[in-house]
């Protein structure tokens, strides 16, 4: 953690806590404004992270794509509705080879159906380049590598 | 979090890590501490707290009437032993419209009973209106707000 | 938190970050690592710990004995595969009557094995006594003391 001064790190907690609450609480404008506008996502089973394999669940390379996703997921898609909680853990903070805030934290997150028990739906770990943007920190590429290669029935939101 | 040091953050965060750690270990009466005495304690599950529907779980408008419960689940009522574990994640913190500190952070609870596996019990987030009081951090409002309108059973502890 | 820096204390949150993720990821070299050589290692449900029972499921009393674990379980265990992903509180901390730096932390961790769904394995706390050695903290001793008492199948990997 050399030459981070712990109000850069406690400020990637804020930014992990802010993403977790705009999609717990499905505020997706502001959700969308925690990106640059180049912004790499990437939703992707450790199996094929680990292998080095290209598939992911969900791949969007810019925040338009991230945006339209949000529009069908909430606009167009017919599902089971559910809500989302994340528990995010303290993170590991670096500078990356390429100069950017690198960051990593695990993740647990419940998902909540009408009528059911909250159930554990996806664990495992985020991988961050982070940037400073507009006076405050943005994800320039967060990747989301999720521990079980089963999903449950199906990822709708980004995790 | 602007105005807001890193040492007030922190504090938060370690009233948040008291606050589980009073409540899994049954520390009750240091777990009363972390109130003030004319706080407000509410278990509301997610949809009525999203409508501004007023039913709660459990509604405590006092310290005393927060003890009065605590005696009542450990003295009087006959029911399954559990035990919890509270995992509470990174605090968002804000000076609030009453000027009092604002925070808000998500939480997963693990209930075990006897001779069973760890289950997960409640997931949600907790809102806090926190003030200074002899010389530490209280809340004086703290609203659970859970996520699964099924409840596992009873609720029995405060969560 | 008396006389503690945020400083001190964020590393203690670092130091459990770096924890999990060397198991998470099985860097079981780096996570030696962050041990001291006399350190000790046990691994106990809550019923044992809390009445002082000394029976452990784990108990290790020093670095090289971890490392002997670490190899049976990674080079001589028949077992089926699974990987973990560690979610851990922030840390409660505090100098402890040995003038050296205790820590209490709450943990969930879930298992994951292939082709099926993510499960929740273990919660429970860590209790530690922390040095700094070589010019960063290293546990001289963690306890992890688990809520269940039921083991669900085994624990092959430290937790």
């Amino acid at each position: 953690m050399a030459g981070l001064t712990t109000e850069v790190r406690m400020a990637i907690a804020d930014l992990n806590a802010e993403y977790a609450a705009c999609l717990d609480e499905r505020r997706f404008d502001a959700w969308l404004e925690l990106f640059t506008d180049d912004c790499v996502y990437k939703l992707q089973p450790r199996e094929n992270h680990d292998r080095g394999l290209p598939h992911a669940t969900m791949a969007f390379g810019s925040k338009d794509i991230l945006r339209d996703r949000i529009y069908a997921v909430t606009q167009t898609l017919f599902h089971i509705p559910y809500t989302t909680r994340h528990v995010i853990g303290w993170p590991r903070v670096w500078i990356g080879d390429d100069c950017l805030l690198a960051a990593e934290a695990n993740y647990m997150v419940v998902r909540v159906r009408d009528n059911e028990l909250p159930e554990l739906f996806s664990a495992g770990r985020y991988l961050d380049r982070i940037v400073r943007n507009d006076g405050r920190l943005k994800f320039k590429e967060r990747l989301c590598i999720f521990d079980s290669a089963l999903i449950p029935d199906s990822i709708l939101y980004p995790i």
